[in-house]
């Protein structure tokens, strides 16, 4: 929050706290909607209700669809059936399903019976497209015109039907339902009144449009790419469902954002911010990789104690097990994090997958001798010469070429797996550094005591 | 890309190779701009400009826009001055603006050339703001109103203006440049053509906008938590200067997601895409971080070191130090992660510190509990008993209490650091799972080794 709404947060919370309701509502009116509904998050419950009830009402329905699912769920519980029905009414039908979808059943009958049939209808409509599919995203609140209107006609309709719209600005031009073009406001701003809407619609062959069942990826990278203000979801024969506006492709692309964050991090995503979401569901959304991976770390230690010999023989290369383990863990690391991210971004196609190898090696290979050379001169300079170590010059030789060699492998690795996953229809982002760190620690004990097994006398 | 555009793609490349540019032309008017920008990154560098002379006019300055600075440069170097005169005008000032960000100084000499006067003077105006902030990202092209116009005169007013502007949908209403309140596109059709501006504009009280000295992590919050198409920017003494929109905030988005992603993965970032970055560039993107951590890894193996008395006594516990120093960066990481994206979405603030503290506390007992018992039933069942490497109970014991304290400890250094980090003006991303858990190792070490010789006959 900003200082200064911050500040103003604080004045209405301690004002809330005495009592002084009346007071509030010169400092609420002024307020955005949804600053209010994030200063109404640390309210106490049974402030709840009484507070929203001092907001105005034309500001009242437009908080409570800036807030969060279990505020909303709350002051829903509080609602009379007249109050509950006039806040629906006044929301959008987008905004609807995304909280019918948070609800327990019973709170979404009580809000499906204070709905118009209309509303009704259209809102099973849309809650029918599966979760994450650009069906699920969309609204059914569009302006549609004609391709024989005119420019006035046009201007018309969007003043007769726009204000339960949420965009106005780009219109959808539809012969029987098939989207046949679209015409911006601007468009029809800069147009004369009695040019027709097809002289001036952006033929739908060059139309960006999206299937309904398509994934919301799909949507995001639309409006990255396309710099859009709102996109049509259209069905298999080409007939306009619904449009998704940018506001709500904003929030889709950071929840990807951060899921993918998640499971790089092998955390298992949630849609809830970090301080709703409780101590058993944080350890159940973070336990399942833990136990996984340590679980897998038990192999590394296995290779380990099979080498048990060469390590009594020379007890010197224990010392180095966490470098190299780390630097492999941490190469391999940022190899697929990068391939990860070129993925969910489009920058990198499953085609190009040898393209990405090659360049992964090439760049293991200059990471790797820099790595090896700062390796064998910290050996020389510092262990042996400063600290005394006695590790000696075969000893470092073994260090520095499995240094080289691990890294090419991490690299390779960290490059190939996120493809493979994805192929494999998984999701790319969980090959991310925890996965490729415990893979990379044990391939690397491995290279090291081939290594030494090959270099030092056994 | 799309399958089907890949199909055009394929088919408009392979005609380029054949030299057919006349049957090109009506392939290439369907397509959208970005697409055909994203063709012509395939395109051979001779081809480069011949394409571009078959796109349709109107089109060709909006590929342009669309295309990667390298490209652009490669076709400014072919322009005739009049034709780069014609890009220019064509451009948005903020395509502009960013498009000579990237190039070097005789190209940008070449193009201030070729711009008219007034708008030379606007470019510079704007390549005075620092990089990454608001007012780097703004555009001057907004349309403003009086307070005093009628419905009426607006609309006279953008259709005049509109043209040449980024955005018509919101427009500013100013008093002397100072920002008084903003009114939509929206509200002006759904009012009557008398009505004067300023009885529908929303008052500038209630109007979000952000200082051109803000980073522009506060334009993706403002623009992510209030539903925005576009943000006004505005100076000390709130003067309008320019607005940014949302087409822009979103590039912004990704760009700072894919940012912080990197920094978590232990890569310096930047803004080219995979591909686009040369071997040596990549190289010194991963390499300072790999080296850092390489170094800070030897103290890890410098504690294996100063314990190899009690390592050679206790062999079997070598083989458990993957395992623990595993699980505990595993476990630092989720935590360190949630709160790096808890930050920057602005869930977690600085003054919840001893909140996220509370919270990482208790995931951990119950994480470390839960991890211990599963290594405790997985020492005496499968290394004992199947495996039979006969780990003592008091060892078995050593091994899952040093879990337990590792797990606390990596995860209340994962959700300390990287506020810490951010309280002392770092960027908390670096505190991600590479940097914990290079810390972490050699702590799990430590508390291993302290809880071995207080459990153990040393």
């Amino acid at each position: 929050m900003q200082e200064e709404i911050r500040k103003t947060a604080d004045e209405i919370l301690s004002l809330v706290g005495e009592g002084k309701l009346s007071s509030l509502r010169p400092l609420v009116s002024e307020m955005n909607p949804a600053d209010l509904a994030e200063i109404m998050e640390e309210l106490k419950e049974n402030e709840l209700p009484l507070f929203y009830r001092i907001l105005p009402k034309e500001l009242a329905s437009e908080v409570f669809s800036y807030m969060e699912p279990d505020l909303q769920e709350l002051l829903i519980r509080s609602f009379s059936d007249r109050e509950l029905a006039a806040v629906i009414k006044d929301m959008y039908l987008d905004d609807t399903v995304d909280m019918i979808e948070e609800m327990p059943a019973s709170v979404v009958v009580r809000i499906l019976q204070n709905t118009d049939p209309a509303a009704r209808k259209q809102i099973n409509e849309l809650l029918q497209y599966p979760q994450d599919s650009a069906g699920s995203l969309m609204t059914l609140e569009y302006v549609s015109l004609r391709e024989d209107m005119t420019v006035e006609e046009a201007f018309a309709r969007i003043r007769r039907e726009g204000v339960d719209k949420e965009t106005v600005y780009t219109c959808y031009v539809t012969n029987r339902r098939r989207l046949v073009g679209i015409v911006t406001v601007k468009d029809l701003l800069l147009a004369d009144y009695e040019t027709k809407v097809s002289e001036i619609m952006t033929d739908s062959d060059s139309v960006i449009s999206v299937g309904a069942y398509e994934d919301r990826d799909a949507v995001v990278q639309a409006f990255s790419k396309y710099d859009l203000m709102a996109l049509p979801v259209v069905d298999k024969e080409d007939r306009i469902l619904g449009i998704v506006t940018v506001d709500d492709a904003v929030d889709v692309m950071e929840e990807e954002a951060t899921e993918d964050i998640e499971k790089m991090a092998a955390i298992i995503p949630t849609d809830k911010s970090y301080f709703k979401t409780g101590i058993f569901e944080t350890f159940r959304k973070r336990f399942p990789w833990l136990m996984l991976l340590m679980v897998s770390a038990t192999f590394t230690g296995g290779i380990i104690t099979s080498f048990e010999g060469a390590l009594g023989k020379f007890p010197v290369l224990v010392a180095f097990i966490p470098m190299l383990m780390g630097t492999g863990g941490n190469a391999g690391g940022q190899a697929s994090v990068t391939i990860i991210r070129g993925l969910a971004l489009g920058e990198i196609e499953m085609r190009q997958v040898l393209r990405v190898i090659w360049k992964e090696l090439r760049v293991a290979l200059v990471c790797g001798v820099a790595l090896a050379i700062a390796g064998f001169l910290k050996i020389i300079l510092i262990d042996n010469l400063i600290m005394g170590t006695g590790v000696s010059m075969l000893e470092s030789v073994t260090v520095c070429i499995t240094m080289l060699l691990t890294v090419i492998v991490s690299k390779i690795f960290g490059g190939l797996l996120p493809v493979v996953a994805k192929r494999m229809g998984f999701d790319p982002a969980v090959m991310a550094s925890p996965f490729i760190t415990t893979l990379v620690d044990a391939i690397s004990l491995l290279i090291y005591f081939t290594v030494a097994s090959l270099i030092l006398p056994m």
